[in-house]
């Protein structure tokens, strides 16, 4: 028996678009997989300093408002911290990692969400050196109906305010990274959750096998 | 009366080169200047945000050690959100900036002591985009003089228990930096206060009028 190295699958997508499920389903097929749960992430965050740096970005505060610039780099520094100290270490240990949410999320939202995709790429470039994850699912759907979902959970936070153009053009930059590279999949989330499901499975099942 | 512009003024050293008090004497000189109070930043910090930066790269956190591209990106994000906030607002209002720490720090500590200088100046390129302090007074001192008067004021943080060798490579990267740009001045800080605060006096007085 050869055995596969382990590798690093993100869940994307905007706000309702089912992230939570979707993670809960692929963290069993996973298990099932390699007889071992994978590490689970999250982003921003996902480590003590890391979730510190996440309170930052996700409260607004009215007398301070977080600039362009700094929110983009908070957002890579939190990532930095989860690649060192949890997924690589976890890869490097050959066990999964499922992240919810990864570098697609900072193109989508602040590069083309804010349209600041030049600052975020050279950050991104210079700070992941070329790390990525082996399979990303992003789970595509309307902002409007996403949003709405959203907003039947509860308070919505300091990004989940934004326009709804914000959230258009976020969703145009997830689905334009996805057209370029075979190693993020959209996974139709309008559909109904017994149909999302069956499609994750098959897609992570193609994969992982 | 010509009036004029405000100026960004910048006081650098290492721990224990007497930036304190160096502060205190420019604080008094511009105000007597211009009339007017500058307003006084530190780094990182020196807004509410950028002051919980600080907190996270001041502060060793054993079961998380901060991985040196988050060191920089925070340092960086709290500069970005300084600048934004405070620096840019207060010169847009002809009011005078006096800074302690600024870029240069950056680029001496992270960028010479820690020997990551492409990733810092990469950083600081994209995010500054050129701005930059009009007169930077550099507090220059051996690296073991200055701990020892540091290590006399009581605790020493995460960045201050660093080796020697940490420092004296820092000291050579603020005296290169000097060496190359006119609007950097090294101030001798091994002499008696009253010599040290006689050639910041000069140097000042020089650029102000």
């Amino acid at each position: 028996m050869i055995e596969q190295k382990a590798k690093f699958v993100v869940i994307e997508g905007l706000e309702g678009a089912g992230k939570s499920s979707a993670i809960e389903l692929v963290k069993t097929l996973i298990t099932s997989h390699t007889g071992k749960a994978p590490v689970c992430t999250r982003e921003p965050g996902g480590t003590p300093l890391a979730e510190k740096m996440r309170d930052l970005v996700k409260v607004a505060d009215e007398t301070d408002p977080l600039c362009d610039e700094a929110e983009c780099l908070l957002f890579y520094a939190a990532r930095a911290q989860l690649i060192a100290n949890v997924i690589k270490p976890a890869l490097a240990d050959n066990t999964w990692v499922l992240g919810d949410r990864h570098n697609l999320s900072s193109l989508a939202y602040q590069g083309g969400g804010r349209g600041l995709m030049p600052l975020v790429k050279s950050i991104s470039d210079i700070t992941l050196k070329g790390f990525k994850p082996d399979l990303t699912l992003y789970l595509d759907i309307e902002p409007k109906l996403g949003l709405e979902r959203a907003a039947n959970r509860g308070a919505l936070d300091r990004i989940e305010v934004q326009k709804i153009e914000f959230f258009e053009r976020a969703r145009a930059t997830f689905l334009d990274f996805a057209a370029k590279d075979d190693s993020i999949i959209v996974i139709d989330a309008s559909k109904t959750l017994e149909e999302v499901h069956q499609q994750i499975t098959t897609e992570l099942t193609a994969r992982l096998s």
